[in-house]
């Protein structure tokens, strides 16, 4: 652990990527070596982003020292960094890849739910999907990790555990993200006159997280996406029956025992409880067969780039929370 | 119309009480006789809210002059207002009452709900339940209207005009509130800091708003409450099965036809466009037989205090929009 | 008053715009004849807004129809409206401009401020500065009313009762505005995200309110402008020095007696005491001759369409509080 | 570096306390010994705040435990903890006291401002004055910090750079905090309904932060704060006149070079930019001798329990930036 590792990321420029950017700015094993954004191209990012007292400059997506990097983030819109990632990939760079590209072992149902054609399926058979609890051991040992979607982290870490512990069915899952969720962008739909002391659904039967959930749940979800007056979170009301509540709700309460980043509760979640954190945090009721989950957590970071980070923690062999917040603030 | 509405308000200090009050205070054909509450009693309106600049003084809910009012809206906790709507009754006076006291049908349905008795269960045969566009003809005759709550009144509008048209079952009502819905309170829960920023559900399974649902619809109903980190409006988000998903999506767009406050849109419905009015707006989407439907209202206004003076437009034979806004402020 | 008023407005996309429009469907005495902007011409309101449920269509501020209104409220950008302005005056149509065009008696103070040159300096000695409280004599014979800035506003109309009391000096306003006033736009720094949670300032020693109000004040101040995290609202926090604090003190308190929208308090104003009404709302402190005024108004309100709706009421012999609220919602 | 820093907190329930307790739990030197609250005593702090899952009890300011400690931080209120402070100190235990008894040099100024009367007078001189940038050298050697007050941060940080280059006359700070700044409360005045959208001015004349200013700036000033609509975070705009504005604008912009928590910003600081971080950013703008300081800070941070933490570091000649975050989040 005495050399840092060397980090590049690509499309820093995006809240996901800038997330990124701060953690590793502040991880004690890593440091920033390359990032890139063409929005920012040749600006100090303390010039673009005064937040974030970086003196790096950001470069061009095609900048050599990305394949001396020893992990790379990927953090561009669907099919924009996949060519990208190949490349790196052969240079034997390591690549967490943000974006939706390789998140599915199907890829024609990646190509179904994002209207596009894969331009790197071949590589789709290396990458581990990097929910970091479930899959921890792959993760370990892949070069190429593909990071879930944020509202998927939140409906996927509590209802794995049940399915893996009764036949689980008709699931709804009701979410509500904070706005950072939609991207940074320079549109009055998402200006704060529109969205404070607003709220809306958005996406009904078409949001693009649906598919991915129930390709990794093994069966069809109904899934409704909403947008909070917030900058951060997600809380996901999941409704669904079980076969076996009692397994279920023993699933729930056992399945991450130990973990430090997901955490069973008896109180009900609020999504105060992980804020500016890397955990979820989730809580179940039932009646009869009839089974609630409510499932917080950091859309920005257990949703996006601190789940990379966890991931990068993982395949470097470093302490899992090294750099990777579990207290909330106030 | 010559001469004014006297109006008397009971609890007055509470928000859906200080809301009938503002609006009372700006309507064209009414005027404040009697305002009270014990919190508040001796002090001038505006003394305590210097936004309410009124020179009533509090008084108390004993005060004889309550009697010689021709409308009362009491707006006291379950059970605390219930013998005096009794008296105002007897008295002569129209009541509407904020309360759950008489809103159930069934006495014993309410009574298991708020864990109580009921005081004066001889006067629940009386009264109307003041759901405005669905029970006009009743309201309009009623001496005693039961105001809707206001989770339920964002429901039945779109709901009830489904079931007429075709068996709907399975119902679930995910429902957000902004804060106003908990009423005033110095609860370290409710403080800014807690809220802001913050979402969260309560009440799974045991909100008291669901049997009131139920009672109406004729159907059990899944309903989940949450708190949005905003201080008016609530939106439903309502999934179910409909028999036959033509008919119920006819009904959504025609059954409230002509109607100033009960709007069927196309679009999805935000919160932002009912705020501040006593509006509720509504949108459906189906795939097959499942149905999701966008309910949105200001909890204030159309879910109390605005439904409230709609009541007592109706009772009075005023114009049903008097005094009531319709376009929403930016 | 049998007959309404036919209003006009141009450029009702933005927010005073849609605001005089909003406040105009619900005036008792008043209707809207023709809603004109470029951005969403040939749309319904409704439409474009569905928060307002209207079913006139945008037009252009071409449409002969203006010239048939009783009144014409004009919110474009300064400059842009100043010729229009001149056709409908010439028509005879009575003229309420809410942009800075004709709100200063110098015109070269304002060719300087905004760095334009006057396109009808010919018309600046018949527009009347629409301070409603201060200058309703000349109002109510006005065929153009130049309608006061915001932040203006919020500082004349405690500041200017004292300069009448006693000499005032060393004037400094520092003023905190929502959102609001920047207007609609599609713009990465009003986005929510990007204030959500902030604050800044912006403007120092260089914002166009300041010389319109030098010019009202007949002397310099210091302004500095600050942007909140909320929708609606300016507080100012004045400074100043009063050679005698009490004859100024004594002026705050009586200035206004009688005035329905200006009233002084002996507690400190908050912004939710005036959001959503046509409101002043001020208050004084003095430590011997160093005093400091908090004022508070509506930014769209008493700070834009409000003002401008009241100033059409002073015109056409209206009640003054004719479809203007008073008291602010929870 | 290899033995951790035992750590005490005396009232780790307030949000001052709560913010230590976090920053120590993910602190890579330092560890949590001891926490106590008299409000919460006997529950493990995770069931208290379930945002902190922190399995230590919170336990009564007379445990043993705290004199084995190698530093105790005191969050009480005035008074309150000023004899427990001095049983640490006999027992040679490291205090950083967060409440005002130690700050004044100037006993009296302390007994006038606060309206009590001191309870150890006798260990104010051996209290060091907590700004860590400009008493670095004591607080390396001291026993007893006194943690300067949230807003005196943001302002002397600034001013006291320019005091030293030349005649600084005139000072007004008008200052803006988030609502965490008045501590955890169960008060309706600070309950959500009543901030959410508001924002208010307080304590006119009469704060308690202004003598603090006063002793260190060597000068009275003008001091106004105000309450804005969020958790954290406060922006002064300081007013005043300086005899040499061209020294003053050097000694800005060269007083903290290579410091990694105070920066000269040549663009206007928001309060975004430092949120979550411990860091105060300024700029200044001059007009001739009259010149406007922007400060940012967070309160919690910079205010309180991160410039507490950065006292640790620097009494424990610890790297200063340890475990305090220098990058803001989205």
């Amino acid at each position: 652990m005495n050399k840092k590792i060397k980090v590049g990321i690509v499309g820093a420029n995006g809240y996901a990527g800038a997330e990124v950017l701060r953690l590793i700015a502040e991880h004690p094993f890593a440091e920033l070596s390359v990032v890139t954004s063409r929005a920012q191209l040749g600006k100090k990012v303390v010039s673009a982003f005064p937040a974030l007292p970086c003196d790096l400059e950001f470069g061009d997506a095609s900048d050599p020292l990305l394949k001396k990097c020893d992990v790379v983030f990927t953090a561009l819109p669907q099919t924009a960094g996949a060519s990208l990632v190949g490349e790196l990939i052969d240079a034997g760079v390591k690549v967490i890849d943000l974006s939706a590209d390789y998140r599915f072992e199907n890829v024609s149902t990646y190509e179904r739910t994002y209207g596009v054609t894969h331009p790197r399926p071949d590589l789709n058979s290396l990458a581990v999907y990097g929910l970091c609890e479930v899959n921890r051991k792959q993760i370990c040992r892949a070069q190429l990790v593909a990071n879930p979607g944020c509202y998927v982290t939140s409906v996927l870490l509590p209802m794995l555990a049940a399915c893996k512990a009764t036949k689980i069915s008709g699931i709804i899952a009701d979410s509500k993200s904070g706005v950072s969720g939609a991207g940074r962008k320079a549109d009055e739909a998402y200006s704060f006159c529109n969205l404070d002391e607003n709220f809306k659904a958005y996406g009904l039967f078409t949001h693009r997280h649906a598919p991915e959930m129930a390709e990794k749940l093994g069966q069809s979800i109904l899934f409704t996406p909403h947008l909070l007056p917030i900058k951060r979170g997600i809380l996901s009301t999941i409704y669904f029956e079980a076969d076996d509540p009692t397994a279920a709700l023993n699933a729930f309460k056992t399945a991450y025992t130990g973990e430090p980043f997901v955490t069973y509760i008896d109180t009900l979640p609020e999504i105060a409880y992980v804020s500016h954190t890397n955990r979820c945090v989730f809580s179940a009721r039932f009646e009869e067969k009839r089974g609630i989950v409510i499932s917080v957590i950091d859309n920005l970071l257990k949703g996006a780039a601190g789940q990379a980070v966890q991931n990068m923690n993982i395949m470097f062999n470093l302490p899992e929370t090294s750099g990777l917040p579990i207290h909330a603030p106030i």
